[in-house]
């Protein structure tokens, strides 16, 4: 599906909600992929939508957006000063909307931002909702078409070739550090045509796996040492990235650490098994919760969320009510239980999930990997 | 100082303001390095600090907030949900905040949040401002203190280390592509002890150094070819980040390519000789622009910005009304005009200045390297 497809979209739903006007914002504060989505523009610019069925793109760089967005007007954003209010007037009048015209502003928008909507005096009607177009991409975009599918598989080829290099380097003893792994992901997905990686790599030695989230991500201190090591990582094709959680482990075990491993992995399973079109995220995540707390173990995050233009998006796997949502077919998502002990150090699987008609099937091979 | 002098600040503002809890939040959707300048965890978190001069922190993750943050309770965020409005609520009860009292949320609490704020049917009075606590830790945040100027200039050292190394090694044919610079970075900031980047590196070979900010960030393309090539990049020490940009220019460049680099140098030498106490960060910047106005020539982005925890924090140096503010002693910003044409490529001149009682200091030694 090309963008106008996409747009077409939007323009229906726009009809049917008598909103005159989509304003998109994607700027340092706020990423917001929908513009990419919606028109190829990688970053730092306001996209507009109209019923009229125009699209404008006010970008900070212009010869980046003419080189990558696809609209049908191109105008410098720096024109209204960065400032998205002043940007939103102007393009109204220039989409020709009427003087009371609906328009949706970011949902994101914070409240102080959202008065001074109001405070410019026009007519229009300013609408600010989560249920509205940023709800309608979300959507969109969490089940993903063939041509992003055919993506997805190639992508998958590509973290798996990682994947298989990284555990041959790291075992052969030629990945010490946390930082030799990263780096190694930083210049290989480039040689394999990525644009990069999707988020910061995070290599945690076994005396810092005990972290969700490392910080720093990465140092240069020791890798795949005894105990548990976690890499988490993403490879970005076209935009879309993966994300993959291996953990190394080297050496005896204690009791403890073999049983932190059997549990994340007879967690991926029952996630995993459970998968399928028409069942609620949060049950899935639920089961997996109760299981851990069965075994008088807690996992401190979510089971999963979908990948896409952005590391984490719809759908969410999470044991809240918010996500009481059905897995539909072609919806790609992560699958990643993780077990953290101060002492033990952590251990995470993750590895990418696409639902298909046939089912469910895992893109990705990222494992454990004993030492 | 440390963070109990800085929250000393918070607490005697709030009895000014009649502010009874006021609370930060650091998460994926809208980073706030306010929560690591007033506790020292790194993210991921929700901090509240009371007028009974208490510190509450709610960390996504409990291990690591542990290790790094100083305040008086810890509680992890989990237990609600990473529902802000909801840990909002427990927080004031936990804190003890009379039930009518005034809560000031994030000034960038989304107006959809703000109205579930006010939904919980509670009597606090919530309080969402770009002027009140946000302005106050941004000014804060503006004007280092002693160690924070001891820590830039240490961590200018380190990256006029990595300066010197570039040029050399670029010189050398050592560096041929995008990603051998920027990787070399990467590696080399960590071997110094630092955290990590404080950004994505931008490094443009000269077919892509026409955009302010290249996209996709770097490649495996090559580097310091024939033109002109960009190389933007900052490193992070115990939370601060430099912020240089080097141009690197190969062989007989075209007339308007010298024109380009002399009128950047020019320009830089402008803002620098007008960067003193007192002096308007707005009319700084309008000096710069008015300099390239006369030259026929413009650029599409600010003259500079404070750095510290963030890349981009207060003063800015934009020629914009808001921006019409006196430099500080204490402040530590960039100057980096530049200058992009889809044709002869981009140039710009980055460094970063320490305003002291003396006057303007040059801390970092980026420059235009003419192979």
């Amino acid at each position: 599906m090309g963008f106008i497809e996409r747009r077409k979209k939007v323009f229906e739903w726009m009809h049917q909600e008598g909103i005159d006007l989509v304003m998109f914002e994607d700027c340092e504060a706020r990423r917001d992929q929908a513009v990419r989505y919606l028109c190829g523009q990688p970053g730092d610019a306001l996209l507009f939508l109209s019923a009229g069925e125009k699209t404008l793109l006010m970008p900070w760089d212009i010869y980046m957006a003419q080189r990558h967005a696809k609209v049908d007007m191109l105008l410098e954003y720096s024109m209204y000063q960065l400032n998205p209010i002043k940007a939103c007037i102007e393009a109204a009048r220039l989409l020709e909307i009427s003087p009371t015209g609906k328009i949706e502003i970011p949902a994101c928008t914070s409240y102080p931002d959202f008065l001074k909507y109001v405070d410019t005096k026009s007519d229009y009607d300013f609408i600010c909702r989560e249920s509205g177009a940023a709800k309608l991409i979300e959507t969109m975009r969490s089940i993903k078409d063939d041509d992003e599918i055919k993506l997805y598989r190639e992508l998958s080829e590509l973290t798996n070739h990682l994947i298989v290099f990284l555990e041959k380097a790291v075992s052969d003893g030629n990945l010490k550090t946390e930082d030799d792994v990263a780096i190694f992901i930083e210049k290989t997905c480039r040689r394999l045509g990525c644009e990069g990686t999707g988020f910061t790599t995070l290599a945690a030695g076994s005396d810092r796996s005990f972290g969700i989230h490392a910080f720093p991500p990465y140092t240069n201190g020791s890798f795949a040492d005894k105990g548990l090591s976690i890499l988490d990582f993403g490879i970005v094709l076209n935009g879309y990235t993966s994300d993959v959680t291996m953990t190394f482990t080297r050496g005896v075990l204690s009791k403890k650490q073999t049983e932190q491993l059997d549990l994340v992995k007879e967690a991926f399973d029952i996630a995993f098994s459970k998968s399928a079109e028409g069942v609620s995220c949060m049950k899935i995540a639920a089961a997996v919760d109760a299981f851990f707390k069965k075994h008088k173990v807690f996992m401190p995050h979510g089971l999963g969320h979908g990948i896409g233009l952005q590391a984490h998006e719809a759908p969410y796997l999470r044991n809240r009510e918010q996500c009481d949502t059905p897995l539909e077919t072609g919806m790609i998502f992560t699958i990643e239980p993780g077990l953290y002990d101060p002492v033990c150090g952590g251990c995470r699987l993750e590895n990418d999930i696409l639902l298909t008609e046939n089912g469910a099937e895992v893109l990705t091979k990222s494992k454990i990997v004993m030492l």
